[in-house]
């Protein structure tokens, strides 16, 4: 099947690589020639813009386009709108907030066109592994690129089937779901990355207890060394906490115990934020994923107003003096 | 190899059952006549009383203690230390207190016996998969009963091996390893329970989203009835939150849903309240972890006096009147 | 000064009385006529409706429209835009979204109507106390509008002075300030509102606490039973703790301590929402002000989605089955 | 009445001075002879040390330990307890732990020594303002000494009587009680503490949001300079956040707003910590409070181990590399 790309950075190349492993005709475009032309050795038709991609292609023409979300992936889209005849389809792969495909798949239904949004989980590892893809869009069109998507996915592997499980549609099982109309697969997927940080700060939590123990917070007939790489590794096997986050963190930690060369400063994405707007607009409270977000918040300041003030009452209140730094 | 068990409840039987399966000599005794019983129709050697099974036994003795933490523990161990010999071996396998194992640690080596804990990780599964085991103790007792442990263990298994590991004690990757002195199996077990307690929670405020995303709570015009289902079982292929407990989500939901014959009514264990007493000692922040042992409390509780005590501010102060229950 | 007041429930007829007595000419429109008899008797000048306010009052208008925000407050000020001339003045005397008064504030200013949003607390004490006043607009028409502010507020009052305050504007030391351009004072009364849900939630947990202690939560050595009334008298003397909240919560304590006549359920406005959602955009950790706004939302639901998947996740991992209700 | 007082420091030395003041008989004892001898020229008894105090004063003797909590006050209890009479009193009035207190009561109730544990609240204004206490012991000796706690506390003074207040002990009105048995009282002094944290933090968080309102983190067309000191003084007349940590608060904004002289090192003392345990035991969820701790024991790391993990899992995930610092 034929599949536009635009965007061949490492989630968009290594899609175009899958792609292109297992058959699929796919059509090359980057702001980098370079990208291009890589991609084009590999076996890739090079297109020169969208306009030259548009026109090599065969209708309808369906168009992945896989930038970083915000205003990149917006004029893209809006670019394409204008290029694009009905019948064709723009996919985007990237992490959009979910309003805004609503607006926009509204907008080019108008003109006959069709709007994927696919909420694509994977990092550096999709390449081998698989994509797992979270679809929003109309139901005729998600079928119709469903090779696309199929070779995508990771497929059934050799992971045990859910027990009970009795569904008609099996798709999940090999790694992607139609999840609903427009703005469904990037509202999963936000959710998705909303549980993922949820997670990483508990291990986060966890493990600088662990280290901590050893520290001088800690009277000394209490003090223990622990192993953290050991640990993480034993984790990996029969114990409830396993998990693909788990196993990378038993990576990092074989590598270096200590994390030297990571300063901790720690950026955020706006899905985590999206997520935590989505529970206050719906009344569910989420202590857990906000916490999460506000650690990497603060994990950015060396201190924070608030901090200052909290002394500065404490100095009014008590004469309190703040502790050398 | 012989060991003795002293209750035989889901997880003594079972880790029973995995010795007798792979060799070893099991004494049983249960305060349940019929547990013994059956299990003695399996292979084991049934024991009328503790005083048998140390009788039965060759010296050095190691009796494995699999009852529930506090007072029942507490009191066999007590017990043992009074009949047992110096060179016997004590192990704890469930979910003590990390302080009271470094008390019985020194009260027990007085008398020249050797006290294991053992955190042991497993749940139902355990004598299928394995267990993931946490030992602390002496490294002499620790080596001498490596055949126990090596069997109880999951085994190295088809677990994909850590990228750049290289460390010179592979018991970690066969699912055990010796966290150090009395007290830090428990407490490296201690951590993986809370941690899992914030990784449950994760997963359950992001469901908790998605599922409110059909409620009244959201206007109509953004309203998605999302199949929770077919989410927990896409994530399972080629996404980051991947885990046992996400296998173990999607059983559950396949099931049914809605959930229907679960209230909500949330028990905790010790081990997630120390854990956050843990961090607070060492003067680590843990949110998250806090955050999913309230959401238990919380869970239990139909209204706080807290809850009571906020509406009657708002009405003092705005004449507010409680929106009907 | 003449004032056109819009909407006479309990703040706005207060408001109305508060500035009679001091002299000031208030023209009184509500949808019900009661509420406008009742207030004519009290001096006002009665309207019929928008259109009769407008030509009974004198050049330039100023209409102060005190409704709940959202569509009422919406409307009200959409028709004012049509009716009134350039020189009048519309001010936003309720809890609006201050992202809605920088789109009024752009759209009035083309038609050379002034806006100012004017963030009051002060419950159902503003009448006798004075209301504290947050103001966001431009300057000249802020200074007009002296007078009514000026008796609105609470004045110096025996408050002592803020040693070391020396500013050059002192009407904040009488209870209002002009914070800043449209939008300001409701972002100001916003955040306001957010550090009370803060403080609030402060004292239900801290009490939440001194109540349980008397419960079978606690080993019977060890329970207190406190006098929780006397507790809320004696913090309001001499200690750091001593607020207006806590007066409120003396006296609903003074009144029955066990809260009887509440059950719980407790209402969140926007503003408590908008405090968090800016404190994402800003990248602020609020970890109590977000925890007081879910303790909020917690409190309307009998059990979570999330508290029965965690049920079920524990079930399916260790069989256990759920403490009864 | 006769008062003997162990520890002179910011509140032992005020407290001697508020009883002499009013017509009592202060004997003081430091280890420092200049704080003897500065008392001793306002009128107190000098002593030489323990024994010698108990030597000077008349019996029964009441004797006021106003010592760090931790090991200077226990071994000077100890101490004490070795060298008093059957009848004697000590008081201890610094932040114990309260179950050290039940701890010390009972041991020393065998010798006939009376114990009374009195949490203390006043800070540096206690001279001026009086001291609100919170007293734990036997009723018959915490009438005795009335007195002493009568002076020492703030009395009735200006404050609004509680609306609907009908008591019978109106101890509380004048700023102390009885809370109950030994430990009673620092078990409510903890929680009060408690309540500060959480209170403390709403204020730091709101003033950050507000903050933060003007800087790079906010579009450039939704920026507001807000001036932080007149907003803190007009939110203390007639707002309901009001309060005299705003007073203080309020008073560090008007000295510098941008509060350059600290750092944000924020120290905790045991009864932030001690008062989540106590949350915890009961299974009170406390999230507001315990994120007040929280946020203080972050604000003295740099970067927490548990930040360098997120940045290796992300980078070993998606091959994020870290924000530069």
């Amino acid at each position: 099947m034929q599949l536009g790309i635009i965007g061949l950075g490492r989630m968009g190349g290594n899609i175009a690589r899958r792609l292109m492993k297992n058959g699929h005709e796919v059509f090359a475009y980057d702001r980098s020639a370079d990208s291009i032309e890589t991609l084009a050795k590999e076996g890739a038709k090079a297109t020169t813009g969208l306009e030259d991609m548009i026109q090599q292609m065969a209708k309808p023409r369906a168009l992945w386009v896989m930038l970083p979300a915000g205003d990149p992936t917006e004029q893209t889209i809006n670019t394409l709108g204008q290029m694009l005849e009905p019948g064709d389809t723009i996919i985007d792969g990237g992490n959009t907030y979910y309003k805004d495909d609503l607006r926009r798949a509204k907008a080019l239904a108008e003109k006959g066109i069709h709007y994927l949004d696919v909420g694509t989980s994977g990092g550096v590892w999709g390449l081998e592994r698989g994509y797992c893809m979270m679809i929003g869009g109309d139901k005729e069109t998600v079928d119709r690129l469903d090779p696309i998507f199929d070779t995508l996915a990771p497929g059934y592997g050799d992971i045990e089937r859910t027990r009970g499980r009795n569904a008609p549609d099996e798709r999940a099982e090999r790694g992607y779901i139609h999840a609903g109309p427009a703005g469904s697969g990037h509202f999963v997927k936000m959710i998705h990355n909303g549980i993922e940080y949820g997670m990483m700060q508990a291990y986060a939590e966890g493990f600088d207890i662990l280290k901590m123990r050893g520290s001088e917070n800690v009277p000394e007939e209490e003090r223990l060394q622990l192993d953290l790489a050991d640990i993480a590794e034993v984790w990996r096997r029969g114990s409830v906490v396993s998990s693909w986050l788990l196993d990378l963190t038993a990576q990092a930690l074989a590598q270096d115990v200590e994390l030297e060369k990571f300063s901790g400063f720690v950026s955020d994405s706006g899905e985590g934020r999206w997520t935590i707007e989505a529970a206050i607009e719906e009344a569910v409270p989420a202590p857990v994923l906000t916490s999460a977000l506000y650690a990497r918040f603060r994990s950015r300041q060396k201190a924070t107003y608030g901090d200052k003030l909290l002394s500065a009452m404490r100095f009014g209140f008590g004469g309190h003096v703040e502790i050398p730094q």
